[in-house]
């Protein structure tokens, strides 16, 4: 990462701090590792970039409906999930310092050592050697190379180390107080088995017709090793998921069909295009046929933010064959009975918060010839702004809190709205850019004469008078949701 | 709870399954103990609901904000918050069966055993032992009241117990994979104490002045020992909770008008008065100084749906003392620093839910004198309906379902909308009565010819002709949040 790219993204993690989007989890204890909270304005922020992935989904398509699973599963979804044999990082432990680390992490760092010291080709073949252990699941290779590369511990500087042995990332409890009945179960790795063991309850009660999709947005939970990159990689974190069921054959025409309308989504909020790209999966995961990740490009280079897997009948399978229900579905177009193949759309919301804050934090230069000045702005699509407008009285006097009050009440059925009085009128504007406000409603003296009011638009800067009556409707169809979804239909 | 109420709470539960409001979890492997799933309806609802409580708590209240705080804490959050020393419940073990019981609820189950044997006096008797043990916190004196009253194992029959010993709640996890430093960490139990491990960060960079509130809606978790009746008491569950901040003093004015306030919130969504009280705690919990329950009249008797708390100093107090961090504001009204006094709302997602059903689920008899008739309605307030309205072509011939989804496709741009041509038209409205659909489009003949429609309406089922044209405003006025927002200002 250059110095610039960095500064840019220590900027973002100490901006969304300052006016409230994100804060370190249980700060006033130092914080709990790769955990964060969402503040006053990255709450809002958040809903609200639900509300746009639910509508676009659940809202938008006839044949899309939503479920809302419970984190608590039955420990035997994660056994046919195939989680608890094999959602392992591979670990090895150094003797001298008793510290643990992720195998093919430290292996990484070598890679990345060899690189920084010129030696490219050696670095490659590493990478090579690295890739052919991972997937052929070698631990005992791992050691090797860790060995043969003189790999040392970070704190003892030693080579004492053990057997490389894999650990399961997923979090485990124990369900009830009967001393002999307490259960082992876990946390959810993922939200899609929620949809999968509900299918047959979907599908029935909802009396779905082939295609069709269940929808979800939850919280997960990886016991990750190497947590890091601000809310990129949490251990508690929250997805928004599409399994969409078909008739087996028609998997690579929705692929293809999703693959594309999940990119518009993403460009609907306004970003630049050119910092969005495809990356192909060239060897898909065990469940999956076909994979593609969509990757944004943050400061730190180009990251997945949504997966898009064409996953087969194989979890419907595993839970067949475990739970011993048929998760079959007739289809009477072609009167067959038969389990449904999947298509799905796995986006990161936390991730998907961070590219909007990185596309949408801008520094702008408003210098003129007599003074330099410049404003930090977040230019939020207004759909997805935390706070719709802000009602400010040009002074504390005569009457115009009064009146910039009867003003807001009126509005606040309808929008977020923040009322604000402190200050001058330019360091309240530069407040409200700070935050993404896309309308500042100035009331004045000529208000209290005409009752009309300026609206200052936030990305143009720009003012113009209208009759305060005409707000409600002025505001409301630049801030509509339909805005955005009709890109989508 | 007598035959006919026995029958509705079990009416409820079969329709909330049977329409996808509720599933148990992970049925497929025969259900999670007390955990729940949300279906195709339920997560709809659940959603208006939360939006319904966001919207009345921080869009309307310009000194409320909201936040997102994540499950996970650092584990001396609890132990400040007095959960990991007291968040118990007293189990005692049967050796013969080697089975486990809350001590107190052996007890419970015996008084109910002599009211129904009419001993009313010895019940009244052991129900005030029992709370003066539980309140002097006496494990020896629980066990002696057990062997007192000849109280054995609904299992083995015998009275060879154990002593009384704690349970904590809490479910537990282990956090990180090194080996030395894994860290035990717990699921939250109350999403209270991440709005004060905030309270100094969204007070400082939201420049919050007192009084002031933070909102927030999440899950948490407990292991309860006696989870039952339906999703009254689930080990996960969903909060949504206000801490109010104010100046010490005055604590005693605000919870009386937080408690008149949230009252008239649930009054709001169109229940019957009479199944509300308040139920004041006479011996509030170590944390408050007055406490009140706003309860429900379910079928098996008035339950608290949402707890009204003045919490005074307590938790801020406790974090300044575990973090060593101020937790103080400097009011510039009177000059003075202090530790703010709190006044708490906490609801419980999932009760709230049940209210709503059980509030709104009416069998009518719709018999005249040739036929016997009935249907079964969901009365939502349209508002929260699930689904917004339904688009019904009269038949599937002639066009009608092509006009029927020209109607649609503009519609569901703001609504969420259904689509059913299947079955006669009766049978299409009471299956959309059957999920609270407050509109039934009809697109018939005349529709070809003058582009009007009719609506049925659910509660009266009379139906008026409107223009196609005027849809959007009709349904947009009808189902707007601001009948339910108005009601609060």
């Amino acid at each position: 990462m250059s110095k610039q790219t960095d500064d840019f993204f220590k900027n973002i993690i100490s901006h969304a701090k300052e006016y409230g989007f994100v804060f370190p989890s249980s700060e006033i204890y130092d914080g709990l590792s790769a955990v964060y909270d969402y503040g006053q304005m990255g709450s809002e922020l958040k809903n609200n970039l639900k509300t746009y992935w639910w509508k676009s989904m659940v809202q938008l398509h006839e044949n899309i409906v939503g479920i809302d699973a419970a984190i608590f599963m039955h420990p035997t979804t994660w056994k046919a999930s195939g989680h608890v044999d094999g959602f392992n990082d591979p670990m090895i432990d150094n003797k001298d310092s008793k510290k643990r680390y992720r195998a093919d992490q430290l292996i990484e760092d070598k890679i990345d050592r060899y690189e920084k010291d010129g030696k490219t080709e050696k670095a490659a073949q590493l990478q090579k050697d690295l890739d052919d252990a991972i997937t052929a699941d070698d631990l005992v290779r791992l050691k090797a190379i860790i060995e043969e590369h003189n790999i040392v511990c970070p704190i003892s500087g030693t080579k004492n180390w053990t057997d490389v042995r894999q650990f399961n990332l997923m979090f485990a409890t124990q369900m009830g107080a009967m001393a002999e009945e307490a259960e082992k179960v876990y946390l959810r790795p993922e939200t899609a088995q929620g949809i999968f063991v509900n299918f047959l309850n979907v599908q029935k009660t909802g009396r779905m017709k082939i295609p069709f999709g269940i929808a979800q947005i939850g919280k997960a939970f990886r016991n990750e090793v190497i947590a890091r990159q601000f809310i990129m990689r949490m251990r508690e974190f929250e997805q928004m998921e599409l399994q969409f069921f078909i008739r087996p054959g028609t998997e690579m025409e929705w692929y293809e069909k999703w693959k594309a309308t999940r990119l518009k989504w993403h460009l609907a909020l306004g970003a630049d295009a050119t910092k969005y790209r495809y990356h192909d999966h060239v060897k898909p995961a065990h469940y999956a046929n076909a994979a593609v990740d969509i990757e944004y490009q943050f400061p730190f280079g180009f990251k997945e933010v949504e997966g898009i897997h064409s996953r087969t009948d194989f979890d419907l399978k595993q839970h067949q064959e475990y739970s011993k229900k048929k998760m079959q579905y007739f289809d009477p177009e072609i009167n067959q009975n038969y389990v449904p193949y999947v298509v799905e759309t796995s986006i990161g919301l936390d991730r998907l918060f961070l590219t909007v804050l990185a596309n949408c934090l801008v520094e702008e230069d408003l210098s003129t010839e007599e003074k330099k000045d410049s404003r930090i702005v977040l230019k939020f699509h207004p759909a997805i702004a935390p706070v719709k407008a802000a009602v400010l009285p040009l002074t504390k006097k005569d009457g115009l809190p009064d009146k910039a009050r009867e003003i807001m009440t009126k509005l606040k059925l309808d929008f977020n709205i923040q009322y604000d009085e402190k200050d001058a009128i330019g360091k309240r504007y530069r407040r409200q850019d700070a935050i993404g406000t896309p309308f500042c409603i100035t009331v004045d003296y000529q208000t209290l004469e005409d009752n009309t009011v300026t609206i200052r638009h936030r990305d143009s800067m720009a003012q113009e008078r209208v009759p305060a009556a005409d707000l409600r409707n002025i505001i409301g169809e630049l801030v509509s949701w339909n805005n955005l979804l009709e890109q989508l239909v």
